[in-house]
């Protein structure tokens, strides 16, 4: 039985109603949300066996964050739980020209304070075929940055297809270490990244003329990666977004149709949607087009509903690869 | 007095707020909606005197759905109570591309075990001027068809006009009989018939190369059918559609200019919203332009409408049609 | 230190939830606004010091509404209060092709019952730089259209520079006096007039070819202007607007770059906030371009802000202006 | 068929949610009072054909206000429309021992402004069984007076019964008529009173020592009077009130049993509810224990109702009447 | 590892908001509930090992029931799906002296067409503890009654304790059969009973003069029987009810203290905690005494909670029994 | 003008609707709290001059805060702001026997991280008449506790009376500072206390027998407290407390009349609204049995008001000092 296992912090989701401003909100839809866990949560709802290690403090907001997984049925089994905070974010759904906002409060949560003697990853990943993490989880502290490494170094060893999300977050990184004193020694224990030529920069210095031959440069200093994939979002307006996606096989960049995203719904996640979408392919054994089909197909969905988690079932996704339905009334 | 009266059932609407997934919903939006009902509400909100004939439960929901229809001043006089069960359907309102479903819950309901002792038509039509039901009523039952060709039959001797929406609902008919058996009958007992070629040939088994056609092989087979109106929509989006109207005249089809509508509100019961503005127009003596541009007119505001009925006056569509005040405010 | 002084009526207002129609709402959001008081609001959001100077009943919607404007940070010490009536407007908001709707209820309110004797303008105006005044206030009574004349010509004879947004508004003006007997002595003691060429012919019987040549002929027969703005508006639909804006430097007229605004979220007081714009672009001592390009840039963003005041920050309104982060996620 | 008329203003009710004060609302709760459609609206949901003749204003609220009596089966036949506003009022619901609070904002609404030309009592009484006023009507204007007095002389003149809520509201009576220059002329022509001992100073000058006494001073002084009713209420809390009824037959007083308000939901319209509960008994031919009895089972209802509206069924009275399922959970 | 399985039909919880009538509500409340999953949910929450079983339909709102069940972590693995359609219960939640009502809508849903090929109890009970049915199961139809008595037949085979609400729903019960015809069947393979004199007669003919005397009666009837508990509940109002505990230890009959309940948030599925309670109790080995005590607290504390499920910790009930910390504000 | 300041951390209140446990709530309510802001507000409601002093991060959720402190009038000059972040506490309403409950997030906030370089308090106090401090701030930080110090020790060299809430709170006093390190060189310096024995014992060791005879220890060991003020409070449920006041004068102690307060809607800052009126009344020269009634009548009603602040005016109190108009519908 396939199962995913993806480590990363989830957080208290706080926004505001509508479209209305901080100073506006007389209350906040709570909801949960954390890159890697709203991937766990995606292929869940996909039907692929899923599990999420993380760490939450003891009391009911951290039971409620557990029941927010459960409830999508990722397998809660591995998060710990300790005295500390819950990293929570403020989120301003902009409109039109108005961007959106995050204010993070995070620092010295329950996650960031992780340590590698809270994880037997050779227990959690027993079974395991496919092991997800992103550069949010070693840019949050020394003891997450750990954890991660630990996770994929055991996962490697085991045989275990290891994804990474290397997206560079310039808010982070406060705990004494560059992202480039980490990233590298995680990437290298990586199959298949998620990023582009920003990201390729910050976190190893490879720099190139195209994002291909970034890719090529990417593969020659990192050789564990097979396939490097990359989304380019253009924003019309905070309603409106144009997508497309590009996958490198190796050798050569394959890219989507471009999605036309107007009346867009919420907008976090969409990446995460998309991440989702194409570990399902690949687990499905889908075609390098194909996947990226159907993770291009997955993140557009998202933009259509609301909170992190993108709760599609893979009949939509399939049906707006084949643009069946779209946008009908399904009696 | 001109007086128009429906048939068919009303059902119990609920829907999640916003663009909430069913799984995601802590609450529902109640209201009320049923074809043929929605077309009497549209009437009498322009200010035309209508009735709608239907069953309900004696509980309280029963007595919230007659207060849906008085509030909006449609005679409930005629509408028969029962200790059945009201059908329900749950709506999800989709936006950008995903699309909106509803699931129904109407089997056993009050209306689906009518039977033709209930309703005396030759009361109910006295003084009537126009009659319409739907194709989903007598797709209900047999009771629910029977009473259906009861009230068309009586309408027709005593001289009333009678509209019939042919659309055919695959997931209904489960009684016993097929579309082929029944509506023919109720057909050939129609003036003007809404509806396209599928329709024409799920329901009769007419098909022809061009809608034109289509409509006269429908009114050679059908001599009593006036006139036969539709409407084209392409869906761009679950929030963004595009609607053409289409009336044959007896010879030959008239079409109205698109309507482009953006940023939809609510799809349902747009189709209605059409067909109250249609007959809206035949009873004030329109010419067929102008009441197919007053359909369309009509039928492109409902869009913009919460819940299952078009709250739009005659002056407000009128002023559409015109291209008069379209999107302004209004002080 | 800066300050700027508007005088106006501000209204309770109520709007039905999303795009519900009056007949159909089961509650409304309770805001204030007020076209100066949206000026005066939004200048204190950007940082400005404002005040703003009006009437309000004792009871404690009138305790409200003063909350309202020190919430934003504007003085409200020369409100007077009474035992009249607050002002109401009712908005409807509307979407796509249908109209949004405001029900003014705004008769025999404090405001209107305002006098001469209430406001002593030579404190008021102490250490003042800016005062500003709307059409709406003379149309108002008599009282009002009085207490009005006592400001623009204490604020000239202090040497203030007094800005007049000039709107005519048909359905107030029923106390006994014509626009054009009180607005000419108004807009002689005015030096930047917001307006267009209706109003200009409303106002003062001014017509002419075009804009440009109706402004020349405005400063000639009123040497007191400075400058004439306005905007114009083009209505694709409820949710789509087209917008530019003019700015005649005494010479010529410059024109701004068109704002495409889909996804409205709320268009009333986006003349306000463009007004807002052009005071603090002028205080700041911007050139007419930048000053014209920070105006539109403001009335552009207020769409996208629910209720009637511009939330948004200097900081923001010059990103718009540089198409910086136009749309995106802020994190 | 029995018919009951009732005459009177009613007022959009705009409350804020829960128990927030006005200062801290962002949202009301929308829906429409008056004392004497309250009364209506009740008999209504009784099964009692009722009408209500009032005046609404032409727009859309005036549409509502309709669509609300309509709703709940209350002929809206002789309703005027006017281009006048609408009366308001504020409702902030107390708690504990902290009060509710009302904010009237009635004056010159289109009720106020009626007068005798526009109601033909002859037509409007046609039938009728039952007429109802309060006195609120007589000190809202002259115009509304001379209504008041037309209808009920004209009742008696048809032999109808006529029933006057004789409270008196000190803030009412500003158009320059005293109580005692009205209300004599309309007690004179009225059966059944209700009223206190204070609302008998104050309309007519009669005292004495009891309610008894005074009830026989009432008759003595006005020979129409056969009955007066009365409730007294003792005010433990905004949530916990107590309440006796009292019923002068002519000759003595008989008194209900007390009814224990704890976790009041909505106590504005109990008056009504008690009104219409007396107003039934007697249609129906109860004894006069008997009506009290049903009376103060309504009002004591109406208590845990949102709304001004008491809507709850006959069998439902009579349940608390007999205390059967006093708070029980049915099935 | 302890672990307790019940059996019976989920519905869709509807529930009018606050303290609305049903034809007062614009939207419900959407939650889900069900005697004997509640039971299920509320040990989840206790932390104890549970599953349950029952049929959903295949849409979206069958997803949405399991999910509900999985956020408490309660294991699905044996829920059927099938076409049919989902049990409903509308829910108007009453104040003071007027009564919660609630509308079943629960016929041919997809657990009322179970059979007992669907499951497979020796499968489902391997490893299991605790066994829990309802007399509600047995009455909705001949499959629910047949696979009840599967369950309780296989249970006691495998010697798994069985525990039974014998509840008498008077309006199911309409397949056919009595409930004498069905219920002693299942009681005789029962072991702990709640249930009180009503339901003994209703479902066995048993009657005596006590409790006490009932309770030996039934013993002597039903040797499997090893305890009876019962709660005897006076409503003082919707709001404020009292209730005490009674459990017959096989001899003798032990009381509870008495709970005192005002101000009551939801009274549905009170008595789903109280089972749950007990078996709490006795699956950790308290005594009679400190089980009873332990349910009763249980039962008292979900009258503050909303929804069906009694979501309170081992540690909540415990400090209610021991009345420690009774509503303080715990930082 | 009398002005008082309060110096205190703020924090984001997020609170559960109505009484929803923490793992139930899909949205929270937004406000702000802190003990000393709170009284501060209710002092300018009062309509005294007040200011308070404090830390806010940079972001928007900081002038959201700051919006809320001028919303209602309070001074906020001499607020600093950070890039720290804003302490948070979440907020379960409890009911009946259930518990409120507090999860308190607030370590490394803005406030936290105050030193006594950012606040000049021979400037922030020029002009006061009253300085108030509490318990909370000492136990944050030692930065919190060296700014407290200095505004007292200021304050009492500028001759302006203090007073300090003394409640000692666990889970606080982290820093590395025991309660009795850092709380008796405060009192030293304050002259009115507000504490009960408990607190005395904690934060100075002084124990006695009795409240009057700690309090002369108090006094003699603390020669600057010239008054001592306490309540008392039985909490029946969460529902249903009862609160007592005493007043130790220097000589004897004062006590209140008691207060049942039955039908709570928000329990959090009554305390701070008991002082506030006691200040008040202090201020305008009430005897201490009249400053003692008059701050018990407000911290009664605070129970009877959303969120943390006690928005009640001074009529409002007096008036329920002397048990007027108490739970009436005033009109």
């Amino acid at each position: 039985m396939t199962k995913v296992v993806t480590l990363g912090e989830i957080m208290l989701r706080l926004s505001t109603p509508g479209h209305l401003r901080f100073t506006q909100a007389a209350n906040m839809g709570l909801s949960f949300g954390g890159s890697e866990a709203n991937v766990a949560i995606s292929l869940a709802v996909f039907g692929i066996n899923a599990g999420h290690v993380t760490a939450f403090p003891h009391h009911d907001l951290g039971d409620a964050a557990i029941m927010h997984l459960k409830k999508y049925g990722v397998d809660t089994t591995y998060i710990t739980r300790s005295d500390d905070r819950m990293g929570v974010y403020f989120l301003e759904n902009g409109a039109m020209q108005r961007s959106s906002r995050i204010i993070y409060d995070r620092f010295d949560s329950a996650f960031a304070k992780v340590n590698r003697s809270m994880f037997n990853w050779n227990e959690i990943l027993r079974g395991v075929t496919w092991f997800h993490w992103s550069g949010i989880t070693p840019a949050i502290s020394q003891g997450a940055a750990d954890v991660c490494l630990d996770a994929v170094t055991t996962a490697q060893e085991m045989g275990i297809t290891v994804s990474g999300d290397i997206n560079y977050r310039r808010n982070l990184w406060q705990y004494g270490k560059s992202v480039r004193d980490i990233m590298p020694g995680l990437i290298q224990q990586t199959n298949i990244v998620i990023g582009g030529s920003v990201d390729f920069e910050n976190c190893t210095g490879v720099t190139a003329d195209s994002f291909e031959e970034a890719c090529l440069e990417m593969t020659r200093k990192f050789p564990s990666i097979r396939k490097i994939v990359n989304t380019k979002r253009t924003s019309v307006s905070s309603s409106h977004n144009r997508m497309k996606g590009m996958l490198f096989d190796g050798q050569r960049v394959i890219k989507s149709k471009r999605y036309n995203m107007t009346h867009i719904v919420d907008r976090v996640g969409t990446g995460d949607a998309f991440m989702a979408g194409l570990i399902y392919g690949m687990l499905k054994g889908f075609s390098d087009e194909q996947a990226l089909a159907f993770a291009m197909a997955a993140g557009a969905l998202k933009h259509s509903i609301s909170e992190d988690v993108n709760l599609v079932t893979v009949e939509e996704v399939e049906a707006l690869v084949k643009e069946e339905n779209v946008g009908k009334l399904l009696r």
